[in-house]
């Protein structure tokens, strides 16, 4: 539920960065008759990273609330299976940034168990826009503050960021 | 999703009486390793019949989200499981009206299998009070309107409606 | 729940083709702060869907529990979120086959909220792989039957199936 | 996620006895449009415990999965609700024996919200029956063994343990 330096892992692709993380136990409910955790749950939990990185950037959970209803919704989401999380599993959910837009942020994640050695469960991607509840409710795309954009830079993943170019959402 | 006369039911206990109901596929991801549904989602399927009866109250899904928030929350609810619930069950979850105090009201539940033959799964019950937010933006009590009463007396119980005293949650 | 021939829509993506579908109210529950479906939902509603098509293509919901265990996990699943999903919305889900591997399908998904006319909220994909338990109790990749093959067929994308190479998952 | 003894705790209701416990942070996607956690997900959190005890009662993840299928369902299960949970509340939900059948246990919760002084946000009560499928794949009772009661006791209600008389479920 903090960040951590590269220094505290043995995982090349990550290295020489910082990630914004979570950790989660997998628990009974959140698995399925086959016995591993049913696959939305991993959706889940990269969210929770993204509450996560909303109050490093300065956004309270208070600000998420009505009235304020600071938001990031979701433009579009992805993850790749590698391995089935199973019931009591220790995870570790990680994100870095890769791309910021003028409202727009782009998320890579790893999801890990942890144990002796670590073992990449899922590849996870988020897109989210910054919104905000205007004077007639409705959500319109906000521009990201500068304290926001400096707090997302602190986690550029390894590549470096792309700029999107935020369109239809906007 | 709608109001039942008791003449569709051979189920003794509930003859005479008229139950609000809604219907649910349990679904893979209802389901723990045990293959039958965890527990708390008998819970989701009671608290979705709520939802409509309070559209019959009068209080409609906006009325229900900020800046109104029109709200029902629970005081109280247990649940007794009498058989477990399976992958693609149909069931019924039907709720009627046990109590009525000033703003709060109490509600039974049956979930049934649907089915050659009816099977009840549980049975539960529900507390809950009636609050709105106020200009302070905290939750407060607000006593059941006439409409609301009729509303609710219209799906008593077989033993008829007990008048609970509300006291620490008003 | 059922499946649907083309007649019964006006949207052109999809003219010509059949598809597989399922039905859903936005629940209380499913909605989050900001009063809008948590978007993890979005995939348990997909995975939904491809129970219905596991259904037609002979695998028995016993079939997919101990001992037997015959599955379809997630290889990759992705969306993206035109507008928001919410409360008391009426839904369907939707998906075809869109390619097909030895052991793997992909399907893509469209989210509509019904009406006087209908609005795409998300579009899908997932891409799964059949897998049954062995004597050693492992799961293992296993080839589609024929029967599961001409099922799936039926539901091909009106553009047609793409044949997949299966390369680490089988 | 561990056992505490009472010395840890402010609360008289408690003092003196040991609680079994885990902690949880409310997640965006615990809470509703209301802003505060689903009332489900209490039922969750208590099942989460359940498990922690379940694995001092010596059974393993492995164990509850198939083919040894030990298992504790929920013969019943209640709460009431004092407070709500809000986004980013860390929980501790704790949890004593209050009673022991040949087959069957009691447990009562308390939720409790952590922070410069704790908050009782709900209670509840779980009755649970320890079963096994059996070599016809029937969920059969099984009587608690000498190892299982001797850690129920540890985590005995201040007030003792009642003898309950397994009747239906047994």
């Amino acid at each position: 539920m903090a960040s951590h330096s590269s220094a505290e892992s043995q995982r090349p692709p990550t290295a020489g960065s910082r990630w914004v993380s979570t950790r989660t136990t997998v628990r009974w409910g959140d698995c399925d008759p086959a016995g591993i955790a049913f696959y939305p749950h991993f959706f889940e939990w990269m969210d929770q990273v993204s509450h996560l990185l909303a109050r490093e950037m300065g956004v309270s959970a208070d600000d998420m609330l009505a009235p304020s209803s600071i938001g990031f919704p979701l433009v579009g989401a992805q993850a790749e299976f590698l391995a089935p999380a199973r019931l009591d599993d220790e995870l570790e959910i990680r994100a870095w940034v890769t791309g910021l837009g003028r409202s727009s942020l782009e998320l890579r994640h790893e999801i890990v168990r942890l144990g002796d050695s670590e073992v990449l469960l899922a590849r996870g991607r988020e897109t989210r826009v910054l919104v905000q509840r205007d004077g007639g409710g409705e959500m319109r795309a906000r521009p990201l503050t500068a304290r926001m954009r400096s707090t997302l830079e602190r986690y550029a993943a390894p590549g470096g960021l792309s700029d999107r170019r935020d369109t239809a959402q906007t």
